[in-house]
């Protein structure tokens, strides 16, 4: 998948260690899905550490059911400091009576082996809901974990996170803050686990760059809401969410305190990480064969094209129509005409386009009569792009979202063990 | 399907011919997809006519882009008066520019045909949205239409709405009113075409019960939304929904004009119709091969418990599993828990039933240890019963909807042609 450009930010190589002094490390320690007789065949359990204490921010899901390990992150993150993330997959720790006490047992596991504060400590887990937590396997594996940390240790973290990801997903940029070049990376997992899933996406960012916890979380709150809160694959939203932000300010920039130029710089370089890594995300959900981008403008507020652009790509006959490559524009104008916004259906006007060139679909409310040919040529490639126009404002918005299919069924109708 | 029995009513057989003086017929007129080289296989055109004047009452999707065949409908229903529905599958006239002229004609050929006016025409369309109406085949089988018409036809016009339909789905009853026996049927179509769909109801019901105009459409608009409102095969609100009543008064009970005890039995009476064949559209959903009701009690109001219980049959995780035949409770979990709804999740206990058995599945915001033999057994119904309780308050609500399989996506990934 190409990544999409953005301004004043150039593409590196590598994830979660491409900033300065970031380690990471995966491993298999043998987590296991109840009544499954073998083990994930892959690294079930991550570390990343940073050499300094870093300003630290993260944004949950607004489930209310929430997994063990982000209600310890919440509290571990009171004070905007962490210096390490331990995280497995297979076992979400979500749903059961003894979740916290096995956060808390992961945290200090990873704490002692470092030799720092448990509260340092940035705990997730992403896996199976309503099992309990075997600690043993990570006891048991944690002093190879720390051992093996290394300055490249990226793809073996990413392993460990993935479920029925198929893709790796981490990205890299570099960008000017302060005179000095700073580097943030990041690795997301999503949508799934290898048996069945809640869509759970974890996303872990670190950067070299220096600002202040405060501006760390704004930036973050920010930029998640034009992300990957504008992505979905399934429309559930997980009990085990969560997006965090590391920074150890090993750049020497002079540390970012308001929300001036700086702080911009700092916010364009996080909206390019998330951004292209929501696009991955969806593009890489459950069974899809296709990215969708909606992008809906002329809205009378940002809200309102928000939700017009999330109702479309929600969509599950929309999404069916992507995968059969049937453009059919009335399944458009009907996901447009249920979204909860307030605008007039008669000045709607929607447009597709791919690589493969562009069609109008409808004109003021209208389906247009449009070459099928074409409509089918466009809707063969990989990524596909719905434009739609309200004509009634400035607001405009983009949401991520991929095809339903056959797979996605497959993938979550098969039995967990 | 078994019928779910309701107190004071008797199921009897037929649909809207049941109530004493109503016609129907339905024929093949040859509407066609536009690039189809044939036309449909079915009867397409459908006539429903009371002997008499009635009285009558609809209501319509909430979708703001809406068939022309509704806008038509809504002006002919102001007066609360109809004596015939038309209604035509294959094509749903909707998001065409000359949608409102072509409805009015239908209208105009039926009236013409029937020697009434055309204002008291409930006109209907299904199909494939954004294509022009051809109006040839229509005008051109009316005479034959009309003068099929028997106080028998219901099964022909009934096949005449059907579009992916595989059931077919119509209910009468009979109950006591003001001393008299009265008769009520209806039917329904959905969830689909027989191309790509909108998930498109609609339902037609007739009696010979006598009430007031004000009062069949609020009899209608209250049941409505614990019936039809209730029910969810993918979350689309299509633009061509529509419940009507006629009401003919011919089994001389004396008219219902105010909200007596004489209003409950006629609002009885078409609970047990609408929520019955909620129940058989949510079974005939496209693809499905399972009916699942959620139950929730214990909720503080029964809002609440509405929307926990609409988000669960909605959620396509939860609807993949139960294709699956995987008793995934943490789905369940998360599904309560993302619901735009006030509660604690850690009150919140889930059990699953169906003819096979019951089984605990959460207490207090945790799954439970259970017997994966029984759940398998529970889950092999082909109707599953999900009961949630919040254990907060009084509220309670039941919603209806079906797995999702690989054919929903066959079904609405096909081309259109």
């Amino acid at each position: 998948m190409e990544l999409k450009p953005v301004k004043n930010v150039t593409f590196v190589e590598g994830g979660v260690c491409a900033a300065k002094g970031f380690r990471a490390n995966g491993i298999q320690c043998g987590l296991a899905h109840a009544g499954a007789t073998v083990t994930a065949k892959k690294n079930d359990l991550a570390l990343i550490v940073a050499d300094t204490e870093c300003t630290a921010a993260a944004v949950y899901t607004t489930n209310k059911v929430k997994g063990a390990p982000i209600l310890v992150t919440k509290e571990h993150l009171k004070n905007g400091k962490a210096r390490a993330v331990i995280v497995n997959s297979v076992n979400a720790n979500t749903c059961n009576a003894d979740g916290v006490e096995k956060a808390n047992m992961m945290c200090e596991l990873a704490a002692k082996e470092l030799g720092i504060d448990p509260e340092d400590v940035i705990v997730a887990s992403t896996g199976v809901i309503g099992q309990v937590l075997p600690i043993e396997p990570i006891a048991n594996g944690m002093k190879s974990l720390a051992e093996g940390l290394t300055y490249d240790g990226n793809p073996r973290a990413l392993e460990a996170i993935m479920t029925t990801d198929t893709r790796k997903k981490e990205i890299a940029v570099q960008f000017e803050m302060g005179g000095k070049t700073c580097t943030m990376g990041g690795m997301l997992k999503g949508s799934g686990m290898i048996h069945p899933n809640m869509a759970t996406t974890l996303t872990f960012i670190t950067t070299d760059a220096a600002i202040s916890e405060e501006l760390v979380q704004r930036a973050l709150s920010d930029v998640v809401k034009v992300t990957l809160n504008r992505a979905s694959v399934d429309g559930a939203t997980s009990t085990n969410d969560m997006v965090c932000v590391m920074a150890s300010g090993s750049a020497g920039n002079k540390p970012v305190t308001k929300e001036d130029e700086e702080f911009e710089k700092f916010q364009n370089a996080l909206y390019a990480i998330m951004m292209n890594l929501a696009r991955m995300m969806a593009r890489d959900g459950e069974g899809a064969t296709k990215l969708i981008e909606c992008a809906v403008s002329g809205a009378e507020t940002e809200k309102i094209a928000e939700t017009v652009a999330k109702s479309v790509i929600c969509s599950s006959l929309f999404k069916a129509m992507i995968f059969g490559q049937d453009a059919n524009a009335g399944r458009i104008y009907c996901a447009i005409g249920y979204s909860d916004a307030e605008f007039d259906i008669s000045n709607v006007d929607i447009d597709m386009s791919s690589k493969s060139g562009s069609i109008a679909l409808g004109r003021k409310g209208c389906v247009t009569a449009f070459d099928e040919d074409v409509a089918k040529k466009v809707l063969s490639e990989d990524e596909i792009q719905i434009i739609i126009s309200l004509g009634e404002g400035p607001g405009s918005a983009v949401a991520w979202g991929c095809d339903l299919t056959y797979d996605y069924v497959k993938i979550n109708g098969d039995y967990r063990s």
